[in-house]
């Protein structure tokens, strides 16, 4: 069998009179696009754009909920209850749907955003409400999720489909979980050794450590980064080189 | 053929700490609940109870697109092109869809609130992109609208099935609009005189203007207030006089 | 030398279409109203009014900031830096003093709201941020802030002048905190114990603790509920009570 | 007596995770920045920082508030009374103050934003709100407005100082307005001609109109777009000129 990996991007963070102005380019490179739903960023108008190109360039549709926090870009953690995570997750997949129907697309995926993301891969109550916004929405929806979180537990546990989401400039822990930000060594800044480890992620589903152990990893899904100088240029570059290695890049299927 | 009417309310106006207190009540009598989608007031979790309790108790569900204004209860009217009323409108009936699929019921109408609604009525760019996006995300939605509006028009004119709202406490000019809120005689404020009213409109599909002429007038729907002290009265008082004179009460069908 | 005690209630949370409908009345029996500034309530119609009602009748008036969550009434704990704490505090004392100075009044005191409050009664960083913005607009402020917290510490330290809230209806640890909200002995529901524990507090300035010890508490300024049926007749009775012990209820002075 | 014009600037205008990035750069070459206060666009922390940046560049600090529309950038008209106009004006004064003061510089003038500026400068009931919200909050603070305006002229009724606004790249009817956008010949798009118009404006105190009349307009600042490419370009070309010119580049004073 052919190895594979889906190539997602977080789209449609552009607000108002703010634009984000990578996006239409991204789209030729990524097998899936996250789209925020207003919450964090997007709003109706950047997200019937984001919508149409994704359908026209081919690229999968998912809703990318966030906490309702634009100043803070979703990033700010909220002690928000279960229910209100069902709910703003629920609203958020509701409101793109609007768009993905009425353009006669299909909505393919749900993928959390920044501090909801975060909060739920370990928080197990969080996780389900999610999972659940999304299994009651639509129980054909696959839900993208940091490999080993509480997040990929909790949509199996009730049958939905999961992609575990992997990062090519993040470090891992030796349990398979990130390493936080606040460390020095959360980053790989280096670029031949983001694509180093995201061969390995991808033709080994494993990764190398910061203790230098080998763990294994999911790797269903590759995180790009939609903004910054260089962000088109390393979607652009590390798509040829999984293609170099005669893997698949394709969004994942039911 | 015996007589009917659809009592729709406004429904779901409460937002975060800010309570509707008499909206559980009010869904005892009417028989269409136009449900705020965050924009003009409502939040997730208000949207949330609101779609369960008209499932449990029967009553259809619209969604309540407004404008962008919880300041302004989305009563300022505000220069939008048609686009942004398309796209505006497109999100909010996505959203509350999102509690409606999840719960298992089924969306049934659509109908503008406040500015938009008013704008919409006069203003044909504006009342076909509101129309265009109910359609565009499902054909077989009703659309709630001003009587002899150019919502009524625009949405007749794409296959739409439109029901006429009229008002028990609005007087009408002689052209079939309603008086201006600006001019004294707009509101009637007689209740025997808005029963009066309500049985005209809905026995001869007729109304006695301001000027004393007798103007036809659909009237598939009448709109109860659901703010106020005497709003729950009310909607019972007129439900009884509807039953009274065996006029069926029941939501619009296609 | 006679006694005395503030009473202070959080005014001007009504927003937009939703009315808080005790305000007006509650000013006539408290002595400092804390405005909310619009982030977590408030708009600046309401703060107008507040304010001008609170020149009118003579109330001491304070700032009240608060989380940027309308929908949570900024009683969801965010995770914010001390930068970000120190910019929304000085964005709202700023805006409420612009209709403090417009209608000729004097800005008093600061009080945070909600989370904001409990938060930083814990966080020696946040509380030091808040306690600066206070100081860097007008060292003349007084801090209104919990009994024994980090907000009364950090505010000392930079020599402005607190007045240490209590409350009638909450229960006491050992250590002078507030027991959680959470322990089901957190609040008091008996209204002659409320009134005791006031009594105890501004007379003796100590407190019984849920373990029956003898707490020392500074009781400078005694908080209020604005929200509720028995808001206005629990003000009006228990400034009844502190006259009735010849307690003299005025708002702090420098 | 040497002639003079200030370059004025609206700055702070980036939100959350979206910047401007020409700011801290124009502050080179402006005199005056109008600060975005938080409805329209900026934030506590942009706020803050472009005070700092002001200051420490010896830039004149002006409040730009805005309609409260940041999908909008402010600029849909709204239809908001004469009093929510000044209760809106005064909030958004007294935020931006907030930074001003505790950074211990001075608020200079306060110039409307987008739709806001536009509706007052023709609406003589708007105008008299806004200019009445300046001088309530302080009446040394000088209003910039549209030459010709009816905010000139409210402002001048009540005795506050105005520095009438020009523009580099917009066109002029003969009764001394701008050429409405919607029409063809509003803009200038060429350099030569916008540079030619500024030192007529300048050293002439008129315009050349659409219809080729040397209209008479008085010219105290000159507005400077600080979004596009050419933005930083532009203000430092047309800051030479003027040198070159022997004109004074300065903020009006009172």
């Amino acid at each position: 069998m052919m190895q594979s990996i889906d190539l997602n991007c977080d789209m449609g963070e552009a607000f108002g009179n703010y634009p984000m102005p990578n996006d239409d380019t991204l789209m030729d490179y990524i097998t899936s696009a996250n789209i925020a739903c207003g919450f964090h960023a997007g709003d109706p108008e950047v997200m019937q754009h984001t919508v149409n190109v994704a359908i026209k360039k081919g690229v999968a549709i998912g809703a990318h909920p966030g906490l309702p926090d634009l100043q803070g870009f979703g990033r700010r953690e909220m002690k928000i209850s279960a229910n209100e995570a069902y709910q703003m997750t629920l609203y958020q997949i509701g409101a793109l749907y609007g768009f993905v129907k009425a353009a006669g697309g299909k909505l393919h995926h749900v993928k959390a955003h920044g501090a909801l993301y975060n909060m739920a891969a370990k928080d197990e109550s969080l996780a389900r409400a999610i999972v659940n916004a999304v299994h009651d929405f639509d129980p054909s929806l696959i839900l993208y999720a940091l490999a080993n979180s509480q997040m990929v537990t909790a949509a199996q546990k009730i049958g939905l489909v999961t992609a575990s989401e992997v990062f090519a400039d993040r470090t891992y822990q030796d349990d398979g979980s990130l390493t936080p930000r606040v460390q020095s060594n959360a980053m790989i800044t280096d670029e031949q050794q983001s694509i180093a480890q995201v061969l390995m992620m991808v033709k080994n589903q494993q990764v190398v450590s910061v203790n230098k152990k080998e763990i294994p990893l999911k790797a269903d899904t590759l995180c790009l980064h939609g903004d910054g100088a260089h962000a088109v240029e390393f979607a652009k570059m590390i798509a040829q080189k999984l293609k170099d290695e005669h893997i698949i890049i394709k969004a994942p299927a039911l």
